[in-house]
């Protein structure tokens, strides 16, 4: 996901300015203002690191210099130094909060695709490991961003980029075919077309109106090899198939076996623990 | 925490409009325009209920009814219908995951918040449960809402509504005594001060230095409950005592044993699973 | 396009506001305050109108009483009354021109559109018309949903939509293939990918590496009608054909001829005409 | 039109940030990461240019470096280069069109402007040529901008900072006299006060009242010139006379030839074509 | 000064946000939710109302029904009762301040204005009292508007709606002659031109060039009657004359006879006392 | 008040876009562009200045070169040279007023904290002088910053970061006991509690009921004497007491004589005069 530096900013000063309020009161009375100090960023757990783009954006943003130890994506260790900052110390206590929260969260997310996909890639597994929209409220950008770190897909970013059929709309539609066939006539050529189905049927349906990825809603594994089965078996070979709903670290594997292309879960950004990861002053300079 | 309505309404606004983008591709394709039906939202597990107010918001600034079955901090089973929205069907699908976002963000957060609290209640001990300001990113306003729905404590609400005295300012500063010195000076003295100490000595000090609240930083409970006994004795009864760093579900009634006033955690907002909450259409009126 | 109103006022707020400045000096001090009076916008040339519903949007935020005669995409005459507005004198005069302009750009933008697509009709061809991102600035909302009221198709909305890989892009990455691939293994499995080519060659070169659009730029009819040609024989029947540059109303129908599914015009939104609109107080009530 | 340039950089900024949406999903999937590329503007027709000032600030406020090889307002060629844009690729690639949006329209109508300009000076004339506040909505800056780069005359920038009494105003009022008396009662003497008449009666009844400016709605060049010549005989030399409507590129030297002062069109604004201009990447560096 | 509503309201909204923070702590914990209450907001002082439009409307933004029983410019008396505000109980405490800050403002400015223009009246004597750019930060809008309620003109609205030539252009440009002949040369004819002079040969100087508008800086009421005398003399009939800088309330008059146009004053805005205005809760409903 | 500057700039960009509207017309049609210009900042009245920090960030923000020669909170002289601004002189002169506004206010309500403060000092009066939330709207930032540099306490900075109990709330609750009562079991333990009161038996019953701070409203000189010696009789040496209504720099003294620990005024922002101060350019380099 690019996005050019400074647009981001905007996003980063926001979320400062709300935990800033009228000013950071501890700073502004026990630090003397001017006084410049070193700090380092350092993981308190293994896991994979994210947020690294967006805290240095951040720290510089701010006039502080950042030296980076890790790439985004990287997987860290316990104790590793992450980044070193160095400046105004009343600046870099104030944003110390937010740039921990930033990373700790874009790593815990990263951190918990990565260990599906590596699981995957142990069994040898194509299939990719994806999201879903259920982010935390108004972090679509940095929790899309932190799955893709982990080695994750975004899957539809937001509601403007891929025709999503689901549940809700087909109880208002009536059938799947119809569905597909208003967003064939209606949408721009541009979007690709998927639909969310509770059967086989449906699913044939689907790619036979023309959907380009069929999502297997709450299948158990085995019901999602069946569908798989009876597609490959009416020749939509081209066609994406995913699964999402009640998967689970446990039986993930089993899932794969049915030989889908994606595996979705709203568990990577809904659940994820945030990593611990903390910022120490080394000294006055 | 009390805002007017109409400020929150600002940050939903904003929310929502992140996940549009230029628009709902899927509903304008395949729904037809002002078509008005009606929709459940439920509870998929048992939990605490929280962010109803913030839904209902959302929903009626869009122009939808809405009918609200539970009250914020309600426990709620699982299966329950919390609220039923009525209006435009592309705006209903347009905002359901938005909407579901928030309540299952918050609902997640009160939950964790209050499975702890009653543990420290069947115990019958008096120790409040707080959060930190270890909230996701730009998400104060609604995390710190969350815990203090569960029966939390919100602590600090961010950088300007007291003096915290931390391991990093100490580091600068020196000594606890010099910082809280600082702090009495030239903090406004509608301030509360509190300090974050790592052994016994530094509590007392920072309690003679006049300190309000003194935080016991990865104290064991032993350890938290020597430090207590020790300011008792030396008869600073007024100060409230917080313990904070490796507490869990399993050893809280340990710390809670410390006789401390004040247990906070980092994980109620970073590490809270979200609530399993959904929309479904009813039919179409 | 479907964007809920209330987040589509935040853009015509906006608008306002910057032509209102510190104030409408001249309604200020000639007209009285709170004098209510009813006004109507009327068609000074034929065309498709389009905007009505954010010309609606914009006058009843500012509680103005609004009836409509026409809805956008229709076709209206010279002299037609398009909507009637009532309400404070001053407040209708302080809009007055935010709101033809913005009728009468997306009018101009969808006249133009639908006159391209009628040609096609009446031989009957099936290409679709489409925009591309060559909108006013900041104006891409408004001028793609006047494309669509038009008749057309929007193409990719912004940059985050579809993989679209350009000119520039190829003359980094070296080759078609190469950057084709990296688009299959980078980007999301939720995009469409398009790629711009400059002769028969690379349209089959994309093809072969798995594009889902082929833009033929810059050609004539007949390489366009050589190179779809060439793409059916090869057997790709499945693979969208755009036509784009160099198009022009006289010679449209010869580029209809190649077959192509796309013709794509950046003059619909870079010189269309605006439509002439204009708002007339009837009498005081 | 002078604004220190980081309040520019705002509305450059927003503009931008509409059309990256969550990010240029092309440019993140083939394009290396800090790759440093060199990229030529160029024209691709002749006109005047306008907003290289614009497009300077977009690339340098995102960390391009740019050369500059013409000035706003000259003259340019086909096939001139324009400015040189160097830096990071994936930057460049998702500011283009933003880049080239915004130098095409406002170059489309400096080019438009100056050429009804050039008419007038073949003609020795001495009007001014001047814009409305018909502009592409919320673009009032860029657009009145680019009209003085062509040599016009802003004309009234927004609503507050000229008295100009139109037809409704008139029509509310009752009569050009009581408005105008009105405006010099109410509005601030810093402000001029023009007025809108249908003839020449009520062009002499708004001197008579005062009126800084008339402007002559609609005249043909006949009753323009009968106008001008009335007014000047009952001795009205002080005040500027304006005519608007129905003027064109054909006609424009028959209303020169009325001896009026400003001659002002909608068209400049509302009808300009963008002109032609595009982004070349020249070689990876 | 006209501004719709609800384009007013987005500053109210950010000046109320502002002092709210993460919510009002108070009315939270002590004020039952949902409960009805009735409210008088009362002068504790005489003078000129002002800003009751605007505190009419954050209330009523908020939900709370409004009576008011002054208009805005009117005469008001101590203890008088100048708007009822009834609705939910926390509402109304959360914006009491906000409300009160800015009728206080306004009315203090309006008053300060108006005894002022009370003495010219007394005197029968025609000058405007006017203000001047030196508001409050970012308060232009309501401290003009002030300025108008209080009787007084708002001279220039800000840096966009008229050609004021100070001492630094001057300083700069060299001689009153070239400045207002730039002037008349590049800015549009929409734009009245006013300079600042410091003697009387300037005073001519500027009227010969063309200015519209003289404005005598810091010159004492008889050298202020000696330059109107000389330029009337002259000739100059139709300028206006402003006179600025070390006016008091006391030697207002002795300006005033020096027959100027216009007596400006900053102090008007810039030391203005507030008016003491409260807020009282009546009664729970 | 510590904010990182960057955060403080998004105001001062507010603020000036505010008074920039669409461009500075003076200096655009007679200063030169990329004119390099040296100005001085001079004090023209004694003071304690106050704003150097914000005018400088606004300057330098804006590309211009600053020297300073005082600091905040520093005691100035008439005639003295505070900064020296360089650079573009466009951008000079349309900066000249906002950056003047914010260091006249700011420095006025500095002076007028320090003037009493030094009466206070002179007398050795350890009582602090005190704001309250009387700002100018939306200005509460710059003028609590400003009673700071002055010497005096911010008191409450918004509605966030205290419990302050004042008359509205009494006369809903219904006792100064169950105000506290509720605010000590709903606020969290992060807040101070403040009760205002109107007589000595309620100032006892405050602080029975636990209040961190009484402040007792409207006393006489005599009458807070005499609450002052009952709480201290009754063994409330820990409360802080304030006063607050109808102090003066008359009676000032008399108030400290009441040995109470704060003396607030709302005058310190609600009636400060501006200090005068002005920008004048030396000479073109």
């Amino acid at each position: 996901m690019f996005i050019p530096k400074r647009i981001v900013e905007e996003k980063l000063k926001q979320i400062l300015a709300d935990d800033i309020g009228l000013g950071d009161v501890t700073s502004s009375a026990i630090v003397p203002a001017n006084l410049i100090v070193n700090a380092e960023v350092i993981a308190k757990e293994a896991g994979i690191i994210a947020g690294i783009e967006e805290a240095t954006l951040l720290a510089e943003f701010l006039g502080l210099a950042v030296k980076v130890m890790v790439v985004d994506g990287e997987q860290i260790k316990r104790k590793q130094v992450l980044m070193n900052v160095s400046g105004d110390a009343q600046t870099i206590l104030s944003i110390e909060r937010t740039l921990l929260n930033l990373l700790s969260r874009m790593s815990g997310i990263a951190t918990k695709t990565h260990s599906l996909i590596e699981k995957l890639e142990r069994a040898k597994v194509k299939a990719k490991i994806a999201a879903t929209r259920k982010s935390a409220p108004g972090l679509l950008y940095f929790d899309k961003k932190a799955v893709t770190l982990g080695g994750g897909d975004t899957h539809r970013l937001h509601l403007d980029d891929m025709v999503m059929i689901k549940d809700n709309h087909l109880s208002i539609v009536g059938s799947v075919e119809e569905a597909v066939k208003r967003a064939k006539t209606h949408a721009s050529f541009a979007k690709k077309i998927e639909v969310e189905v509770t059967n086989t049927k449906d699913a044939v349906m689907a790619a036979k109106a023309g959907a380009d990825i069929v999502m297997l809603d709450n299948f158990s594994p085995k019901q999602a090899k069946d569908a798989a089965h009876t597609l490959r078996k009416e020749g939509f070979s081209a066609i994406l198939l995913e699964v999402s709903g009640g998967i689970t670290s446990e039986n993930l594997l089993e899932y794969a076996a049915a030989q889908v292309d994606i595996i979705s879960l709203g568990e990577l950004t809904h659940d994820a623990r945030a990593l611990d990861i903390s910022l120490e002053i080394l000294r006055k300079e």
